[in-house]
């Protein structure tokens, strides 16, 4: 069905947990094709799944005719705040940038680069931000009057497990938020309860010592800890290296956004929950962001430009269905 | 925050329940405003909840310059095949279309009106079609590895419950759809079981008996009536008159839509699930109509026209906030 001159020819920056993900995905989607992987890595030391051609950045513009859509998969805190306008100024990129509060400056200065390039840059994609955000925009737009509430987890917190490691005593350690399910529960059954950071999530730490390091001293370091524990009640467990390693290697991931709402004057009482369960969160943002770049790539030839959200993508863009097909066999 | 230059002018054709719903939604949505109400009954006779002008079908040419968006409150059956092309020349329209298997030759004949009418006419919006299809389509294009199941209930099906009234010896009654939870249990631990129509759902039934009618009798005709209950586990609850009035006048309804997938080479388990659970079936689906009416106005103010569905619509133009406060506050 997919004829060769409609391949869409997909570029990865950036090759750790959520470029390898991209490469996985992408040879799930026929009518994508990874042409190149670009990495500020030695290219020769670089080993990828499918033996795609390893690039240095450097060459990211002499290949600027070969690729149709860039996918950014470095970090939100280091590599995008650089490489999100550089990049966009030159080809048309997704992302995955998620730090949250920041949104509004990043999206400016993709915004402008991707203007200046005539070319359409995707930020935040992924699940939250992401498919969480659309599913929160839909369920507010449908019911005005109520209130929205996001549950993250079961899910390994990348952020919360550093934080864990820097303890002193500590050789290594995960951290796993959990949602609490009386809390969803109440959510669930309606009437909109304000609920404390406490009440909300629960986190649940596996902790290898060090040899001779003092159990108690570092569990009392991990729960008191500002920013991260202080607010929510933690479970520290101490486990050898042997069983962080067999048990504690993956990275799943999930959530809930979940709105209750009222109609009909208050009425009748309407839940709107969706929800996540994921084995690996970097290989489902990775599975967004690709079916993005087949969006990305559309607008394009649509003849668009700047900065856009998942907010401003008809989900049509996502398919590689027809409208017709679709409207057919999922409407 | 919103001037009266933008209020949106909507019409509603029809007032049923869904009709109610419609009018009831607008009213929690202040950037619309209800401008008039078109009905094939006597305008003296119908009693309204906002007291909104009642008009003939016929008026409707007349007040053509005071409608924005005219949004469909008749059956799929009989109103909107006639109704949806006839009025999409002339107005912009949303309707709540569900003849799945029609779909796409009623997307051509409306779609035929609204170019001629340069026009935007909405089709098949609600949750399913609507919200359940956006799902499906959303989960289908990020797993492509992977298979969707949709389960309705519990919820009244209006078309079983005029099945049952039909039968011999039924003064009253209503049907309730239910998916099967160890159905649901086992699509959300992975795995993509092949599940039978019996598998999926059960029918129940609550039903009045005429006096001196056999209830044995009655209850075979119903769980043997092919097309409706026969490819079904169905459970038949005689009760009384009054039980009927006062336990099962509301309308409730719902479902999942669960898609379950994997990536990364077939490692990983990745579940999306949608959920709704609503007390008022035709409130919830006026709440979707009424969303869409705002996406309408705004797709024919860029110059768009034609017959669309909820996958061409982006879904920031749902939102009556403004493209730079949903990133700042949804995203």
């Amino acid at each position: 069905m997919v004829v060769s001159d409609n391949i869409i020819r997909i570029g990865i920056v950036g090759y750790g947990n959520l470029g390898r993900g991209v490469e996985a995905s992408i040879a799930q989607n026929p009518d994508l094709r990874l042409v190149g992987l670009f990495t500020r890595r030695d290219p020769a030391e670089v080993k990828t799944l499918s033996g795609v051609p390893v690039h240095r950045m450097r060459d990211l513009e002499r290949l600027r005719q070969d690729i149709d859509v860039l996918i950014l998969c470095g970090g939100s805190k280091d590599d995008l705040p650089q490489q999100g306008p550089q990049l966009a100024a030159l080809f048309n990129t997704v992302d995955s940038y998620d730090n949250h509060s920041a949104i509004p400056e990043y999206f400016a200065a993709v915004d402008k680069a991707a203007k200046s390039g005539n070319n359409v840059a995707l930020i935040s994609v992924g699940w939250d931000p992401g498919l969480f955000s659309l599913n929160r925009l839909y369920a507010e737009a449908v019911l005005p009057e109520g209130a929205t509430y996001t549950f993250w987890g079961k899910g390994l917190s990348q952020g919360h497990s550093d934080a864990i490691r820097r303890v002193p005593g500590v050789k290594g350690g995960v951290q796993y938020t959990l949602p609490v399910p009386s809390a969803i529960e109440q959510v669930r059954a309606g009437g909109n309860p304000a609920l404390s950071t406490r009440e909300k999530h629960t986190r649940e730490c596996f902790v290898v010592l060090e040899a001779g390091a003092d159990a108690i001293a570092v569990e009392q370091a991990i729960v008191t800890m500002p920013g991260y524990f202080a607010d929510y009640d933690t479970t520290v467990n101490f486990i050898s290296e042997d069983e962080l390693r067999r048990n504690h290697h993956t990275m799943p991931h999930g959530g809930f956004v979940i709105r209750s709402g009222t109609t009909g004057g208050g009425a009748s009482q309407q839940v709107i929950e969706y929800r996540l369960k994921l084995d690996s969160n970097p290989e489902f943002t990775a599975s967004v962001l690709v079916a993005y770049a087949r969006a990305t790539h559309r607008l394009r030839q649509q003849g668009q430009s700047g900065a856009m959200s998942v907010f401003d993508v008809a989900p049509g863009l996502l398919s590689p269905r027809s409208p017709a097909e679709l409207r057919k066999g999922l409407l």
